[in-house]
């Protein structure tokens, strides 16, 4: 094995110029560390002329990206694309077909056809990987395809999108409200013109979906993530949690247990002795509990050029040494379905926020909505009118089914008192 | 590879019969995750009568435990006895000798006969692994060996005995000194009863050279690490330190450069936003500052019978797959040989604190010592005299080279002012 392990890559954008400046400036120690050299031989994107601040006339040019897959002197085809579907799938399929390891950071594909694509690479005994494809440059899928593989997981906990973090720990540090803040991340590049994908949790989703593959066994499931971004976070709320021992974070949560598969991505208060608690600014984490190992902390960048590129030449090191196997863990047939879990028998706290009208009876009316579904209130704050004339009425619940708050939101929808949709925040455990 | 795995145990204490219990309470989640069955036949350790709690009639007992590695129905021998040599050593040679895997939570042994066991697994083309030794569950060597391969690491910091970091906590939580912690945590099982290898820092020093072995591609060199533990860390110091925004933690650190290889165990001083500041109790973390990944940050239970049995088993896996190559990340041959830094030319800032004598004229003593030898001073600190009649003064330094910081305190050794030998603390960058 000491011929170089030839690489075709799809994207030049910003990862795929730090995946050509890292195999550039580290050559010499992922060849020691790999046993042979790993070289990028063919490129493709869509502006052949676009100056990428890297030498590529060295590479073979190829227009065509999806005729990668046929690129005959290349063992392991890039994807650095993006998208569920179109160039980036037809790549994959192809490169997969011909029997070539195909090495992908996106994770808007895996969480729709991972599974088709490792039935594709078992069926030729290659490779498909992803550890880019979540949290960057933290080697999460490797912690729980390998790492914490002898563990039945009980609960994978992450926080996935570095953006939403990033604009809630600003929030929080500056006591600015969501709109301000998200402007500002886009002014500096943190958040993208359209943000939504980010926002509104979906992104999280993709990499929750491919995490609870990883750590229960079964098939991606993107499909059943129960999904709510930050755009209705307010400043207040954060203020509310910090008095009450919490910091407010976008957390993908899953659990795998005989009622189902659990997946949800909400924001979420956590209490501040937990680890993501510290998880501040655009960095990512996941925690994995374990039946053995216990608790299992990650923490890292979850995005950019450097840790991208760590997470994909990672993966061709594994592939340079031979050292990988099933995507998803274990075979593809061996990946069980289980029905998504009924989340109104999920117990636990929760943070419930209104912006009711100021007026005689609002809270009675609140309190018996709660009541009558059988909520148990452990605190209420109410604060004074808001610059927009609403109160804001905060109240932490005692653990109890999640069914019943739903209940009780269900009572007050539509009430006059309430000035908008009442925050439903988790306490995580 | 559909026969199972086949493991000969050598060592049924804690964690041994830890790795019996997991792969019972886990078997069919493993055969799914590894391809195979993985199965205990033949066990072996020093009392065939003691109660270990599990079944151990089903497994072949065997006298003599270094017999183990040519007893033929089994294709991998993990070794639980501990030690750096004897039956260990001999286990380990003969078993790879024998071109059988080998699996060890033994860091005394890798630390001192890593380089020889590694070339041993190679001449055969077998598998070495050690997840278990450094840091018990927390995938750190995959980490470094796989997860962050394609990056020239800068930095390994790395809280690795729990022992100590249980001790340094309690400290800190209950203001109490350090016999008086280590007596409790004896009498709960956190401490051995010669607890010496734990709170001098040799275990973590152990640990540190496997760990700077694999992030550098350099030979383990234990013997090459500067090791202080924590026998003479004051309540007082954590006070000074709490004041000052830091907490008080055993650090092993290691860096390679063109100067050389460093690596110290010593108790640091850690700003309360770095994450080590947050690995609490028990537990130990890793961090991997990376040129391209940045900081990874790795934290979980580092003992116990459980997160060990999870790390060896994990391991397991790894061969039961296939997925094995390099113990120390690339070819032994290729492992580099580094001099041992220079620790006089490292800058940086130090906490310093005096026991003294409470007469006229010992703070301008100090204060000379520090001047003559260009040791700035950004604080100084003097408290009332001690229970003993003692006076603690404690400085914190500028940055600068820690050259100088020790010509401060060899002026001042064996002065009559000093009450005992001066604590030096380094402070994280």
């Amino acid at each position: 094995m000491t011929e170089p392990l030839r690489v075709a890559l799809a994207g030049l954008g910003t990862v795929g110029g730090g995946v050509i400046r890292l195999l550039d400036a580290n050559r010499d120690l992922i060849k020691r560390r790999a046993g042979r050299a790993i070289e990028v031989v063919a490129v493709s994107a869509r502006d052949r002329a676009k100056d990428r601040g890297v030498d590529l006339t060295r590479f073979d040019w190829i227009d065509d990206t999806t005729a990668l897959a046929e690129y005959e002197s290349a063992d392991v085809v890039v994807e650095l694309i993006g998208g569920s579907d179109g160039p980036a799938l037809t790549l994959a399929r192809k490169t997969l077909a011909a029997g070539k390891a195909f090495v992908t950071a996106n994770k808007a594909m895996l969480a729709h056809h991972g599974l088709e694509l490792a039935e594709a690479a078992e069926a030729q005994g290659t490779a498909l990987k992803f550890e880019a494809a979540v949290a960057g440059g933290i080697p999460v899928i490797k912690g729980l395809r390998e790492g914490a593989a002898a563990n039945a997981i009980e609960r994978v906990t992450g926080i996935l999108n570095g953006t939403c973090n990033f604009i809630l720990s600003k929030m929080e540090a500056e006591g600015r409200d969501f709109a301000e803040v998200l402007n500002e991340a886009q002014a500096l590049g943190y958040a993208e013109a359209d943000p939504s994908f980010d926002i509104d949790g979906v992104d999280a989703a993709h990499k929750l979906s491919l995490l609870a593959a990883l750590a229960f066994g079964t098939q991606p499931a993107f499909g059943d993530v129960a999904v709510t971004g930050i755009r209705h976070v307010l400043a207040a709320d954060i203020a509310e949690a910090a008095a009450l021992g919490y910091r407010v974070r976008l957390v993908g949560v899953a659990e795998a247990d005989a009622h189902g598969l659990f997946q949800r991505v909400h924001p979420h208060l956590v209490p501040v002795d937990h680890p993501l608690a510290h998880t501040t600014g655009s960095l990512n984490a996941v925690v994995a509990d374990g039946n053995f190992v216990g608790r299992l902390f990650f923490q890292g960048r979850g995005a950019g050029d450097g840790p991208t590129a760590s997470a994909v030449v990672a993966d061709l090191i594994d592939i340079a040494r031979g050292e990988f196997g099933s995507a998803f863990a274990m075979p593809a047939s061996a990946l069980a379905k289980p029905a998504p879990a009924d989340t109104g028998e999920r117990r636990g706290r929760a943070y419930l926020r209104f912006a009711v009208v100021d007026k005689v009876g609002v809270l009675a009316e609140i309190a018996a909505a709660m009541r009558d579904a059988g909520v148990s209130i452990e605190s209420l704050i109410q604060r004074g009118a808001n610059s927009d004339g609403h109160v804001l009425v905060a109240i932490v619940t005692h653990e109890g089914p999640e069914r019943c708050v739903a209940q009780a939101l269900e009572k007050l929808r539509g009430s006059q008192s309430l000035a908008g949709d009442p925050m439903w925040m988790h306490i995580l455990g």
